[in-house]
């Protein structure tokens, strides 16, 4: 008991609410009590192994310096009250053959989940020199956050895991994904104090706002105040119970306190709570399947108030340490220098009373190992954690039936994203169980708005008479829409990670505050390609739209490529970009991402009019290729070109093509081949990413010595980056977004960033040997044109309509 | 009155608590109502005005096509709840010499807040050809998200205005900086409920935990529940009241309640509730002043219920406009073609008798005029907004002081942020009043602590008696640590731009939580360069650390040193990156940083153990260099080198210099010429970044055709990107960390992203030409040290002590 951990009673299970009267104040018999406590001890004990031993793993002999691990790592706060979870959650899976996977927010305490996951055995068979024995567990303890093993967060590695927990903030949002259209899922997701501090987890309370009792499961939130984060105080766990009970009834649910430290209260206390919220959550979900309405309901969720690294030395030396925040990583950390303090250690251990708990062969005892489920329903082998296993190929639609004519290359303008909302429409209509689409409150700003016909937007708060003018609200809505793109990046994460699909598009510009979460999805996705039991995953396909160059009026904050180079960073073996220049390319290039496996799909497509190139059967060829050469656009068949004009994305393909036509009605007889790129890593070479073109065909493409102007979507120094080991890489000459930004128009906003049609051309005159001369008059004659379109757009507002209205004119 | 919108009433100002009877029902006279009607009547005309009007800004003469912009832009539905939410602060100032500021969350709205800030005479100060008159209007309608004009958020040309809202999220954590060490002002944050579901804000209500009502200034969050985001309701305007007042209680908020649609009820009832909350803050702070202790009060907020597009027409076509999200942007974008609809904006403007309002010239009339605080209390001249021209030069203590003797480069280690927390401490200790330090949870950790023994961590939440064993924790802490990079990112931001300073110090990988943070505040700060009447402001400074080549134990998600990639993409004005490899070289670096503005500051320094290679004069003589040949470390001197190794970053140097003994021992006429780079953007050329090198600098430094080995700190392409200008770029072999992670000792990291001494010395043996045939038996006898370096490693736990404690052997 300490000042910070108030003792559980059964006062502290202060639910509110009619079902309250159900909560047995002692469920567990004196056996189960006796039982669950040993367990809970056994997984305290594994924890402790893991971050101090390397050696004597059952402690047969007293303990010495030789058993301890050279370097101590490894994070204990967390540990006793993750594996106090699981357990309880254990219980439940057994009483109710309820399936339930485990999240744990606070992934650095992996000990209190690496923990009952070796004990129940999903461990050993996955990793089967991990057995469950004594030399299998002294493996299981020297591999813990020791070079060539296992990290000290809940990683791929980890069987049952699909949360890592190394980046605060997303246990919620992974959560709820996971729920979704898994109707007979639990999803048991702790929460850690700290990690309740970050934004990302603030705003996923809501949610509960995203779940619909009928067709998808629940997520029984486990708020851990666990009091400290690494030196300081959480603020929640300073924060009065009645605040957090008003908080939480804010944001909607129903909060169950379990409180306390003394084990055998806190076994009750938890045993009946958990089992409280399950059988809450049961008469939800019977409920509103049984009078098939989906209401808002009032889940219940649990705060969970242990003492730091709970059941630790309560002081050493003096001082506090459990309850405290010196419990957050090796409590001691020079036992290896200091005698007494691996007096104290060996103590510890032995507090566990181990020996109770393993045999001979260093096996859990029968007694225990009945606690745990089995089969599928232990959490470590639930296949929902290894969702790959349960992925169905998408039913995907002919996406050639969504294209439109094109007749002839640069003619007309059609709206990119709009055909990709109708093909989105019927894809998601012929997977109404496992496809959802995402995007913050922007489907239809991004034109997708198609999709509606099939599935609307989520809503499940309370609805008004105007909403059925054009509000798309429906509780079977199948798009979630929120303002929070880590939310929804979440979502879509823990969807496809237990097994689904998904298509999220988002403004380009604000995707750089889902930054780390690619990162770290991109990591996770790396790693698992290792892993030879982690099935294959649909890709998590990102659609960037609104892009930079038609935010235009939105101004400067709004203009921002760099996405793309945030992307370049992570694994080749993981990332993919693609620049569609129009409606049938998108449409083949999504058509892709939506049947591959294990990417992060980057489509960067603006959802505004912009001109038709490809018809589809030429958008395929081209797409599949990558990257080619425009032959309608160039005039150097049948001989060496002058000038290479190159292009990625809408906008600076456009400008591209304005000014070859420039360059082409000046000066005839210069040749110029224009190549388009859609898969930008085509650009690297082909021993750095498995999409890179080999050296020999980018120089013949490329030539090896003509200049090359590159039109880029991005910051130019990207394709720098990409190319810089190619030949005629001294050549490149790229433009791009340089950060110039302002209210504008569209040309004008090019032209400050030097990517329109008469700085181009300008360029070209610069870097063709031939026009370095004849070129004066040309130049002229541009700038010329480039006052005039910008004269315009000051006076009126707008771009002159032949600027605006460009087509391509051969 | 509307389903959506409840009405006020005197019952909906239902605060709670004893100060709640102080509150008047109708605390305006007739007259006042009226004319605070009035002043809101002509904010809102001037809304209209700007999104539409382009001539005949008096409507003069009827409403003609000529008279309407080309491209309506801007957002009309956010724009009249600002405006009102405006005058009533005016009230306020008025009526109690209360310095106030005005942040809007809904940035968007900027219309909104431009009308006000026009009005009161702000704007026409600042950009007098916007004069108050007729001519004067039709110049600030016309230039409103126009063309060379301004954006249609409050942009940094929008005086009063430090907070754009371009992305949303922030404007808590910004009012919040604000406040902070402001004790006579107060911040009005008007939060947009679509913003409120963002994870930055979400998280960011917990402001009220870091601020001390004794020396603090006051946040007035007003959350406007305006009903709907783009398309979409919002999730808190469809929560339901009691869930709304339970949450707010939960944060420690005190709600207030004003909720309807008549405006003379609602301006009574804003004006009575912003009186309220305005005299119970005067109340929280004379007790906390008079008794001089700092509890936690519970300060007022404001829950601001209107209709979205408050005074819109109620229905266009049959369909709702006022209080739908049709009245999000433009609610009628076709009046060019529709004659119908341009004579419902004609109705629409009239609807708000502006001829009342405006004299003969466009003057606003003396009655209005008079509702305006005057001077520097007037919001759009508050100080505080230009915060430069009250930012006072920290005054420093002298780094050299704080730097340790170094007798000889490379022979022993120190953590290189432990002196950087001294030298802090005693800037902290001199400027008590507008220097802060920020930290998520990280600052002991990141070995800064010395801090506290000047100023501790802020706290005013519970204490415990254990928090007196190195909690480190007071009421008057200056040191602001919570897990949320957002919203320590955003109190920074706030704390400088209204004229303070500060250090922002936090974990490498988790940097790219706040790169959109980053973006924005970068993309300010190049705005305000044009801005000559804004005032230079402190630099943000931002300390990576525990950097990626330590996070070898924390595994794969603690390694990424992306977020330089990010910082290279904004404008070369305003971003710089350090990469200081030693105590003093890091004090000197830190110094500068400190001193200078306008910049956001990156500085990458690890906190554990390195070698110390710089005594405070040679560091301050490199660091002013920005990158030079160390001598110490090069046998080139006398003679062209054969080799330059060079390095950026403190375990690269570390490790290049390894190699460098280790090539030199092996081959001992080899000439290496060693450059160390502490100032990352010298790489580029001086055309592109005012740090950038010259051609012929360079050349000279890196030769114009040897190898150059570069060992950098983060990804390798970044050197690429910056320096594939330079002539001898083609010879440059960039190492970097190349997504190679996993749970290792840091040599083995090295090793497998090939940045450790062996994989250099083997690469530079690969690129000297003189080696390539000799060097076989040096190859082979590296990978044997390289084997033998990674067997320890895995059999140990840790390094051999050889590699782990190596130091310049000359």
């Amino acid at each position: 008991m300490t000042t910070s951990v108030p003792s559980a009673t059964k006062g502290s299970l202060s639910a509110f609410g009619p079902a309250r009267s159900t909560i047995e104040a002692n469920p567990l018999s004196k056996d189960e009590l006796q039982n669950i406590h040993a367990y809970w001890r056994a997984c305290n004990y594994l924890a402790l192994g893991m971050i101090y031993l390397r050696d004597n793993p059952l402690l047969r002999t007293p303990l010495k310096l030789e058993h301890i691990k050279k370097r101590l790592l490894g994070h204990w706060g967390a540990s006793p009250g993750l594996s106090f979870a699981y357990i309880h959650l254990n219980r439940m899976i057994k009483k109710y053959s309820q399936s339930i996977i485990f999240l744990a927010g606070p992934g650095h305490g992996a000990p209190g989940v690496l923990a009952p996951v070796y004990l129940e055995g999903s461990y050993s068979e996955i990793y089967p020199d991990k057995s469950e024995n004594a030399e299998g567990l002294l493996r299981f303890f020297k591999q813990f956050s020791f070079p060539g093993g296992i990290g000290s967060h809940c990683t791929p590695e980890t069987p049952g895991s699909v949360h890592e927990g190394g980046e605060l903030g997303y246990v919620l949002s992974h959560a709820c994904g996971a729920a979704f259209d898994n109707p007979d899922l639990i999803v048991a997701a702790v929460v850690g104090d700290g990690e309740a501090e970050t934004g990302p987890l603030a705003t996923s309370w809501h949610i509960n706002k995203f779940l619909n009792p009928i067709r998808d499961g629940a997520v029984l939130p486990i708020l851990h105040l666990n009091g400290y984060k690494i030196n300081n105080p959480t603020i929640l766990a300073r924060t009065s119970r009645e605040n957090i009970e008003n908080l939480f009834k804010g944001l909607g649910y129903e909060p169950c306190f379990v409180e306390g430290s003394d084990p055998d209260t806190m076994h009750q206390a938890m045993a009946a709570t958990v089992e409280y919220c399950v059988t809450k959550i049961h008469d939800i979900q019977k409920e509103a399947r049984t009078t098939g309405v989906a209401k808002f309901p009032r889940w219940p969720m649990i705060v969970l108030r242990t003492p730091k690294g709970w059941t630790a030395p309560a002081e050493i030396d003096g001082r506090k340490v459990e309850g405290f925040w010196r419990a957050h990583q090796v409590p001691m950390a020079d036992v290896s220098k200091n005698q007494a303090h691996l007096d104290i250690l060996e103590d510890w251990l032995r507090s566990y009373r181990h020996e109770e708990l393993f045999d001979e062969q260093g096996t859990l005892i029968p007694e225990l190992q009945a606690l745990s489920p089995e089969g599928h329903l232990r959490m470590g082998s639930n296949p929902h954690t290894n969702g790959g296993v349960l992925r169905k190929d998408l039913i995907m639609p002919d996406f050639r039936d969504y294209g439109i004519a094109v007749a002839q290359p640069g003619q007309f303008e059609a709206e990119n994203t709009r055909p990709l909302g109708v093909f989105l429409r019927d894809v998601m209509a012929k997977n109404m169980t496992n496809f959802r689409v995402f995007g913050p409150d922007e489907n239809t700003s991004n034109k997708l708005n198609d999709i509606y016909a099939v599935s609307k937007k989520f809503w499940i708060e309370e609805y008004f008479p105007e909403d059925d003018d054009g509000g798309e609200l429906s509780t079977d809505g199948r798009v979630i829409e929120m303002l929070s793109e880590h939310t929804l990046e979440g979502m879509l994460e823990g969807y496809l990670l237990t097994g689904r699909h998904g298509f999220f598009s988002t403004y380009e510009s604000f995707v750089h505050v889902i930054d780390s979460m690619f990162n770290q999805h991109a990591k996770w996705l790396d790693i698992c390609r290792h892993l030879s039991w982690r099935a294959d995953v649909a890709s998590l396909n990102l659609l960037i739209t609104s892009t930079v160059w038609r935010q235009d009026h939105n101004g400067f904050t709004h203009q921002d490529p760099g996405f793309l180079d945030v992307v370049c960073n992570k694994s080749a073996s993981v990332t993919r970009i693609y620049l569609p220049p129009d409606v049938n390319s998108l449409l083949s290039v999504a058509n892709h991402c939506l049947r591959s496996k294990n990417y992060v799909n980057v489509i960067v497509s603006d959802k505004q009019l912009h001109l038709q190139y490809m018809d589809m059967d030429a958008a395929i060829k081209h797409c599949t290729k990558g990257l080619s050469i425009w032959d309608w656009a160039s005039n150097d068949q049948g001989s060496d070109p002058d000038l290479v004009m190159a292009s990625a994305g809408d906008i600076p393909t456009q400008e591209a093509l304005a000014a070859t036509a420039l360059l082409r009605a000046e000066f005839p007889d210069l040749k110029i081949r224009f190549i388009n790129v859609v898969d930008l890593f085509k650009l690297q070479p082909d021993t750095e990413h498995p999409h890179g073109l080999s050296d020999r065909d980018f120089d013949s493409l490329f030539t090896l010595d003509k200049p090359i102007i590159f039109n880029f979507h991005g910051y130019p120094w990207l394709i720098h980056r990409l190319a810089y080991r190619r030949r005629n890489h001294g050549n490149m000459h790229v433009r791009g977004y340089k950060e110039k930004g302002n209210i504008n128009t569209p040309l004008e906003l090019a032209i400050n960033n030097e990517i329109d049609r008469f700085s181009l051309a300008i360029d070209a005159i610069h870097r063709v040997p031939q026009l370095q001369v004849a070129g004066g008059h040309a130049i002229d004659k541009f700038r010329d044109m480039q006052i005039e379109a910008r004269s315009y757009a000051y006076d009126h507002g707008t771009d002159k309509p032949e600027f605006s209205n460009w087509i391509w004119p051969y």
